[in-house]
């Protein structure tokens, strides 16, 4: 940041009264621009024990399998942000169930939040942003062409978990190089 | 938002290539500027079944009760987040426990996630945020003079699930007028 999108004036970094830690601060007028971590929303869209991903259609990682999840927009619940995120991937409209995942990856100032969901329609598939959307069985998931560190996790504690039949929530630190 | 951070100049709201909500975008240079929910992280801290309130010497809700809780901070996981912010309005070092309530308030663009903690210290007190840091049995609570609508919900959630000590994550949406 370095102008105040308030009044467009220079910023400076200091730490305002009251606060203890170093913020962006208009020069001129009072505004103080805090950045703060964004949520990401998705879903693990299963039938029959498989998984449905997608192939991503948009930087980053084109080309590479991914869990459908986006970031979570001003307006919306945690549930609906994931629902809306799975349709836009998949092209179809899952039924909702349990948080299942949350994954706090620190360095990028990024909070994961993955609920578990059916697909209970036919009309999955390619969307603006997927290439290709299919259902993997655990034996053919392309574990090497996986989008993102997240999707591997939760594959491996869903199939996990899904031999018992019991679905805890899993909260997990996710290492990742700040960008 | 009027102006953008990046170049300063003018910035307009419309719907940016391969997007599908109105966005921030610059006039003048090629930036796009979102604006997402913010995720507030914090603690029930606990007792003998007794919880650890603050009474707040900011605004706003300036002298009214609250649970410990704020912002979670770029860098930061949300458990360690919780940690903080309870440090910050009680001046004692919690045992952090599960995480209990997830509230969802759209309105508002907010997150809340609050996990269960024991005080484990006796160096609770008053600090910059909080004019007074006091225990309260459920029966002791200050039901009128709570600040914020998350708080008597999770007391009351709380102080039910003491007595089969049995502490479910609870996930609720929580209706506010919009700013």
């Amino acid at each position: 940041m370095n102008f105040c999108y308030d009044c467009g004036s220079k910023l400076e970094k200091r730490i305002p009264d009251g606060d203890n830690l170093e913020r962006d601060c208009c020069t001129e007028c009072d505004s103080i621009h805090y950045t703060n971590p964004k949520v990401i929303v998705g879903t693990i869209p299963t039938k029959d024990n498989k998984v449905l991903l997608c192939k991503r259609a948009i930087q980053p990682r084109y080309g590479l399998w991914t869990l459908p999840a986006g970031f979570l927009e001003n307006g919306e619940t945690i549930e609906e942000g994931a629902f809306r995120e799975t349709k836009e991937e998949t092209n179809t409209e899952v039924k909702m169930g349990n948080l299942y995942a949350i994954f706090n990856i620190p360095q990028i100032n990024q909070v994961y939040m993955l609920h578990l969901a059916e697909v209970i329609h036919e009309d999955y598939g390619k969307t603006s942003e997927s290439l290709e959307v299919e259902f993997f069985a655990e034996k053919d998931i392309p574990w090497e062409e996986l989008a993102f560190p997240f999707v591997p996790t939760t594959l491996k504690n869903f199939f996990k978990d899904s031999k018992k039949g019991e679905y805890p929530l899993r909260t997990q630190i996710i290492e990742r190089k700040p960008r």
